[in-house]
């Protein structure tokens, strides 16, 4: 069997899947965020067995940027949020201590990380001559199932890519970048991303998240709630793993550190919403970040200023925004992941879309706008 | 309007309703973990305007015992998780630092912590002459929307009272102890339990939760994921409130304080589960105990030894376990309350029984066993 | 053996002992951070045998206020740290999540902190009719080796009465409201106050310290580095207990929730100076705030916004700053307390001032302006 | 000026420098601790401008094993402490999750962090085939006052010949191994160690520390309390630079990982006493592991068992070990670093041995056996 060619999927929203009351962002994406940008670089070489260093490959990178300008001269306010750290992420603690991030985020399978960290560092040393430290964060998920892990196979050509043609409006998911070996509820998954709108004291703000899923037992999926994982289980049952997902959350929300930490923590909610349990071996975590109130290396003239929420005005709105958000990319990165073969033979299906209509019952188009 | 008498109302297993696959306790509740027993006083008293000091008293206390021995005496491994942490629970630093619980824990309404605490060192401190310090354990929900909170009705012989009639058999749910006062998802609600049995290297273990729940608002209510809330709403729309909801974890199962403290992180999933977003203003909290290898208040001769497990041998079933105790023990605390009249005529309706089975398609029996 | 009439005896600078090189505030005390008032009930009565519930009494109550206006109306940015947890402070988990305090400050002795904190309810209350949820926030150690700790000897009027009397100038220090019954490094010890003034980008902010000191063991005892409690021992040697210490640290420096926890945490490089171990059994706490930057009940008009520094241009002042006043704090606390005889005859000596001045090596003022 | 020959330079016993009241291990390091083995490479190499990626080089790694098997199959209980986290250290929210450590320790220079946890993946996984998961440990403080530090000149070999070449006997200290290219209280710092041994229940066991050390303000500089940092001020000012410290301990006693992570917090306690404040831009962690109570990579059979202590009988005692062990490594971690010149002509002068013999008022050797 091999790897089909890439199939038109539906995002969950396409097939009349709505999770939540509040509205998305333009195109439903962490890049809804004003200034973010998100790039992929996927890395599909090889078939057949595994042989640790020559392949197969099925491993990629992703970027995140928060904004257009030199990150590391106009960090974000940020925060992570540790669901079940059975996991290797990259510069948590100092952004955890400055309360912002001064790099793009990499998402990519878990031995690649320091090799990724490494060349992010080169990536914002050259824009940053004499400055001679720098916290690159790195996420990971474990794409051991279909890929050689041990051969590391994102470099730093790799990495350099995914930050130089990272765009506003990339919504790609599935099995694209980092999203390429991963796996979720048995099923072939990947990325997914979606947005929510909310309004505060008369002013809208975006709230985007992107996840990389590779979590999840095939029985527990829930799809808005319905136990789809009760009725639905892969043509060949395969190696469950105990998974992992990363969730980057955006805002352009005026949040301080200890706000943005607050609403970090109710990604929980998202994920606990799909069936996932964050089980021992899971590396579940979340990094977000607010593009406004950005911080200078140095301080600026005159002392600084913040524009704030009460809290009041705005967290319970910010919460539900990254619940809804949270769950919708992760069924998103399920529905747009189509089957993947990968080393040693190894199979993850796509989720099959027309059952997923069926059981749900929902009224599917006359003519389905996607193949399976 | 006056609070009806009360009713018989089901829990969920006796409807139909089926929370996760795992099997239950025998009693399905806090109290199928050996030794752990139950109390409540309820204090209902007075009818009309609040009288700040003079009622209406729609209040209570709750007490759980996770032995039947001298708890100071041999405290029980213990460990806290703060969801939400708008909130005045009593004792949590030192119970994290030493990770142990030393007395009995105490439910009752927000403020009448202070004086449950007070009250419970006189109880142990009764049973420990010469012992100088003590650490009450104490949480608490928001019962002003039909209480006279600030009158603070909860006093040292109602704590009493509740410590010494607790019994091992406890399964009493809805408008009891600390109960009394509060509403979930816009209805009424309180006291809520249920349990799970896990099987670890060949032995049985029991998970027991027991909710006071006080927290939802009316549209978000999920029962087993179907969106209930989207479908009733009670019939006297009447003033949200922030909520909050304490979640008391048992389990005989052999854990480490960090073991037990990554358990009690999953109660969140079962809470999610049910709809809830943990908005700012609730204070959402998780105490966790195991009653196995506890500890005296002076080292044991020759040293000492505790059984474990290996995380990966029993970590993923008791987060499970967790999960469905905690999501099935909300639910109860919804369906076995009934509706109460509380200060200045404010209302609370029990959830209509008749309604959540038509709205779930369940097939009720001919002759249904409950009142509504 | 009879506690003596009240001495008068010298602070630290008095004596010539210098700790660090900060200039002080005015008053060299937390009350230089304009705004923050002190207020101390001393509650000492009986001689000889402990009868629990009678005396002998040798406690106190000590409220800190962080300004003049209506606390709960006008919150102010704190945060607290754990040194060492064995110890029953009330408040804190909703403190950390909010990031803030809406109450005076409370320190007594361990067994009072329930009562206290629900007098301060009352208090809190009366000043904000129409509100069913409060903070307080009350810190302790115990003093049971003086006082008849079970007794519960501060009650609602002596809250109230510290409260009401507190002012904008009190420094009075040792053996004075919650640090009546109170011993460090096996001496005499209670409440020490100091303070420092730091410029950041041209302005001056001030550092409050207030401690009530009751741990160390008496050879541990260092004064500005000198190892003291190598020199210099009690007459009597009595039973020496773990100890507990509650470090309250006041800034007018608008930090926010993030800085100031940064700034809180290092009061720990002050306590450890004077050569404090922060044993098993201590309960060492840190409770900070910043008087600028208040927050409302409510959202404000318009949003708001927060001055605030880039961390690189004011924390390592800030840092300098907390532990050079908790060191200092913690040996005025010392050098204050005079002899107090206890329950059951036990006795806390007074640190013999000519002792130290000598071990020091310090030239003393001809006619020593202080008695022993 | 060159870097003169590597001189003989004397640990602080040596000189009659004596911290704290317990007794040390036999070789006084961190390797007293059974097992533990210690590995440096030293990477000097270059004179003049920076270049960077061609040098000068003054770097280097130093690897803690904590013993001779297998350590991915035989994991240590570990935990962090974070005292300040302006760092890159790598592993930590895994450790603090799983609360051990899976693979050595190793040290270095800031910007080498990501290539040395790839290469400690690379030794690991040759000696574990068929695993896809590790979690390497990384700590760093930052060498670019007299390395080029962006020319990351720590690369595999160097890693595995620093784990190679660890043994049970290394007490080298100063400008070797990671230590290479850090300073200290303005002058020229690196590697130390030094050990205790405490006795609880009757069995001794021993608490080591191995300190990387590149933090402190010149005038700070404290030496068993002493202000030498008053006194001593190095010939030519040279640039401050915030600094890091990296303090590795490990013992044999028997504890859990909630019960080391108390006495891992101690260490702050040691790191104060050096005059030390932790300043905003210092990344200041601890990382520590028990040798005993190893974990395995699946269950035992029949269930585990871990020995253990009661907090009350061992924490206070370790508590002082890991603070007074602490304290020493620092110093010696100065007193042992002789004169580096690095890039760009940079200079840290070796603390002048003859000076703080002076200073201290010790008694000096007839014929000191030390060069300067």
């Amino acid at each position: 069997m091999q790897t089909p060619i890439k199939p038109n999927r539906p995002r969950a929203r396409e097939i009349g899947i709505q999770i939540g009351n509040l509205p998305t962002g333009e195109l439903n994406g962490i890049i809804d965020v004003p200034g973010v940008k998100v790039g992929h670089v996927t890395r599909i070489a090889g078939e057949g067995s595994l042989s640790p260093g020559n392949g197969p490959i099925r491993t990629g990178v992703t970027a995140i940027l928060p904004h257009d300008s030199n990150i590391f001269r106009e960090k974000v306010t940020a925060t992570a949020h540790i669901i079940n750290a059975f996991g290797k992420s990259i510069g948590l603690p100092q952004l955890l201590e400055l309360g912002n991030i001064e790099t793009p985020i990499l998402l990519t399978g878990t031995l690649n990380v320091w090799t990724a960290a490494d060349a992010l560092v080169d990536y914002v040393s050259a824009q940053n001559p004499g400055v001679y430290s720098f916290n690159p964060i790195v996420g990971e998920c474990n794409d051991s199932f279909l890929n050689d892990i041990l051969g590391r196979h994102v470099q730093r050509e790799h990495v350099f890519e995914a930050l130089e043609t990272a765009t506003h409006t990339n919504v790609e998911e599935g099995v694209v970048g980092a999203g390429v070996g991963m796996s979720g509820f048995g099923w072939k998954a990947g990325i997914g991303t979606a947005s929510r709108v909310v309004h505060v004291e008369g002013t809208a703000y975006t709230v985007g998240v992107l996840v990389l899923t590779n979590t999840g037992a095939v029985s527990d999926l829930r799809i808005d709630g319905f136990p789809v994982g009760q009725h639905l289980t892969p043509e060949e049952s395969s190696e469950e793993r105990p998974g992992s997902i990363m969730i980057i959350v955006a805002t352009d929300a005026p949040l301080s550190h200890r706000q943005l930490t607050r609403v970090a923590r109710r990604a929980t909610f998202g994920l606990a919403r799909t069936g996932a349990v964050a089980s021992h071996g899971s590396g579940d975590f979340v990094i977000a970040f607010s593009t406004t109130n950005r911080i200078g290396t140095s301080p600026p003239e005159g002392g600084g200023s913040l524009s704030t929420f009460h809290d009041e005005s705005a967290l319970t709105f910010l919460f539900r925004a990254v619940i809804e958000a949270t769950e919708e990319s992760i069924i998103n990165s399920l529905l747009k992941a189509h089957t993947v073969v990968g080393r040693d033979g190894n199979v993850r299906y796509g989720i099959p879309i027309h059952r997923i209509v069926e059981i749900l019952g929902i009224q599917p188009p006359e003519t389905p706008p996607w193949d399976e």
